[in-house]
């Protein structure tokens, strides 16, 4: 693909569902994403999870070919300007790692599995930025495995949860040969009404004003409502239009039976499935009715991804939020920060680093002591479990992999383990990060601004780097020190660390 | 032991150091803690750590004779107020549990280790309850194999840190020959000022208005200053006495031949590295001298177990600031004590539960969400490794240990693999706890206080539970499903749930 056909102003989102995979491109216009083309397919992931959780090959295949159109789609549309994210069917699926990199072969960008409770902040962020403002909204998706509900105001999500209950999954679970009937209809309700009590009571308490809905269950029971009339408000969802589909439904005995004008007949076999756990979020909520949003989640995408070129990145402000709980001392992870800039500076250009590994390094620079709130042993330990295992709104699970590891490795010993685990979770470059950072807090360790030397680093090539170290220090003899044991540990990793000073001459 | 001998005012504790064991006893009087008796041993037990960090035989045949003749003089002090801890040595050890066990047979109570920070809190409640008030306070405490450095003022311990450096850990590392030398004076210096640094500015920058040394080591260095006639401060030790004592340490050639007056005998091998962290102490922190404060560990531990008495439990405090950190809902929280405690007394009795099970209990019950701050899935996992990982004021590691096992299992699964782990860790009393803070979660599953039946449980025998459910309720058909999915649960871990109640008898 040449330059001059990518246009600056396209973005564009990959949503890979659960049920079915979604392409949308938009164009930037005063500050709003207005879409300009979409296409979507019903790869049905979630449907080819087997017992033991792992995809089929015939379901990799379907999303792999599915991907490849897409990919025809997008060449006007700058890589960095696509994010490509994945849902509760590849959170769920064992061998995910091998479809990702199967992916990888024809994507211009990686796939990010996000989180549940990520899902549901970027679904809140689209439907927010779709519809008009109207006090506090309850948003409510039904996806193919996971049913992610939130409330929020204008653009800030409050509550944001995702439950385990989707339509494909519930097909399999309670409707497996496509027979309708009042006991497995019944065993779904409750199923989903067990899901939502859990949550129940903190939703009510919060309260809200209008509901939304997305995704294809949702579009499916309110386009059949309003094509039969069963509805009393205009194009709206209302409680008494899913009795009169739910009691409709119950009348045949098969899916390849159902007769409902507008539904289409790749929803046929998820339908029932989705109709109940509808039911049942009306049931608990006690909803009246709800307006119909269109594709929240890769409006959602858009829209973030829009706020990272603006210098609104939600993930900024995650990393603040997490300095806040595990009360890290800010004074030394901005020294962390000014002196991991300085280092990455000196040899981006020689290792090929980018500006998103220079965003990796300093949210890892400014989260590194996070662990110190659990306790001083280990608490590099403890730091990467938090990263690892936190939701963390803006970032998806491999990033916070990547947090994780670069936080898991700035003190101590480096085995060779360790580096085959790096290189394996991001490549040379996830190394050379984490390598970045130890000499970043190695060098800080007076926690002081006043005893810093000054430092340069240089790389020959990626396995021979220099550090120069210059200026008057009362601490010297113990960053001598300190710098000597950092070669032995950058020499597990196959680098060698010279080091160039006028007290010390390697 | 009959009853009658024993005295209700006498507390004792025993503290297994890394180089000596002390028991003391003492009488409570006027809301003090008087000490009665003492003794100590110098049963060497970091000495005894092999290569792989095993105690050998020999050390733990030492330390078991000791125990037994502390045990000894035990007779008149009620087991609920005496509590026996382990510092670094048994931190270190990987074959702890092997000795504890051992131990176990001989003491009337179990030994706790206690982390590094929980140690340096307890030294500090010991110094501020036996000094009197002097401003803010800096104390060290030079133990066998860790050092604790607490700023604090009145009872308030504000910075508490617990290094890898002591007089027996060095010893081994740089004078195990006995052999005296500039060159390995200063090698164990320069590691002591490497510990020393990352805490040292944090330290200078809090500042504080007198220093208190505690343990052996100070004791000594003071003692031999003093009776030498090279501290111009009576009794205390000063910079300018330390320096001519390691000066006249310098001259000679083998711990064999030093020749201070007060040196006793059993401190001789050990001295030269003490003076050498206490040198590296002074010199990074700029100390001019220091006054010194007897058995402030056990002084700690006795005020600590008085506090317990007395409604002023620091692990109320500690539970108390967990839930604030980790932002869990008070509310739920107090649900589920209060169901907990309710289910508690229906079968203390007959399960042999006591009051520290029934603390035990409620501690858990408030702590079983803080996980949710990590992360919705899995938060039951969040949360015992958070349990198990902190450092937490006024709990041994057992301690918390057992929380952490009690939050793993509070929902999920039960598999008969955490039967035996459970077990391992806390017999039968704690498996049972276990089960009885489930009932709890799972009674208060609708998170409201209308929707709450009245339950009844009673044990025919540790095998069989009933639990009687009555009253009227909405969430009804949700909670009985939820029972009967408990009661697989009980039968995986060996115990019949018999639920009964109007509309599900079992």
């Amino acid at each position: 693909m040449s330059d001059f056909l990518i246009d600056e102003e396209l973005l564009a989102a990959i949503d890979m569902g659960s049920n079915s995979f979604h392409l949308a491109i938009a164009r930037v216009d005063h500050g709003e994403v207005k879409k300009v083309a979409s296409m979507s397919e019903k790869v049905q992931l979630a449907a080819g999870l087997d017992e033991n959780k792992n995809l089929t090959e015939a379901a990799q295949q379907r999303g792999l070919a599915c991907l490849a159109r897409f990919v025809g789609r997008l060449s006007a549309v700058q890589p960095n300007r696509l994010r490509i994210v994945a849902t509760n069917a590849l959170r769920q699926a064992k061998n995910g790692h091998e479809f990702i990199q199967k992916a990888a072969e024809i994507l211009p960008k990686p796939i990010e599995i996000i989180a549940g409770r990520e899902e549901a902040r970027l679904i809140y962020l689209g439907v927010s930025h779709t519809m008009e403002n109207s006090g506090r909204r309850l948003v409510i998706d039904i996806g193919g495995g996971s049913t992610e509900l939130i409330i929020g105001e204008e653009f800030e999500p409050i509550h944001t949860e995702s439950l385990q209950m989707g339509c494909v999954a519930y097909t399999k679970a309670f409707f497996a040969e496509g027979e309708i009937n009042h006991k497995s209809f019944d065993k779904a309700v409750f199923a989903a009404r067990k899901e939502l009590s859990t949550i129940a009571n903190t939703y009510k308490n919060a309260g809200w004003d209008t509901v939304v809905g997305s995704s294809g269950t949702i579009k499916a029971c309110r386009q059949i409502t309003v094509n039969m009339g069963w509805s009393n408000a205009q194009e709206n969802l209302t409680r008494e239009g899913l009795e009169k589909l739910k009691d409709k439904l119950l009348k045949y005995k098969h899916v390849s039976e159902m007769d409902f004008d507008g539904l289409k007949e790749d929803r046929r076999a998820v339908l029932p499935a989705g109709i109940a756990i509808l039911y049942a979020v009306f049931d608990i909520l006690d909803i009246d009715k709800l307006v119909y949003s269109d594709g929240a989640l890769r409006e959602g995408v858009m829209y973030d991804l829009l706020g990272r070129f603006q210098h609104e990145d939600i993930r900024d402000r995650s990393v603040q939020a997490l300095m806040g709980r595990y009360n890290a001392d800010p004074k030394q992870a901005e020294r962390v920060v000014k002196t991991a800039q300085h280092l990455f500076e000196g040899v981006a250009a020689e290792l090929k680093l980018t500006s998103d590994d220079s965003d990796l390094l300093r949210r890892a620079a400014y989260l590194h002591e996070i662990g110190l709130a659990i306790s001083h042993g280990g608490y590099h330990r403890h730091g990467a479990y938090l990263l690892q295992h936190s939701d963390i709104p803006g970032f998806s699970q491999i990033d916070q992999n990547h947090l994780s590891h670069l936080v898991a490795h700035h003190r101590r010993k480096l085995r060779q383990d360790d580096k085959i685990d790096v290189n394996k979770v991001g490549g040379h470059k996830l190394m050379h990060l984490c390598l970045l950072l130890r000499l970043a807090v190695l060098v800080n360790h007076s926690r002081s601004d006043q005893m810093l030397p000054a430092i340069e680093l240089s790389v020959q090539n990626a396995q021979q780097w220099q550090l120069s170290v210059s200026g008057d220090a009362k601490q010297w003899p113990l960053l001598v020190a300190e710098l000597h044991d950092e070669q032995v540990q950058f020499k597990n990793w196959d680098i060698e660390l010279k080091i160039h000073s006028e007290q010390f001459v390697d």
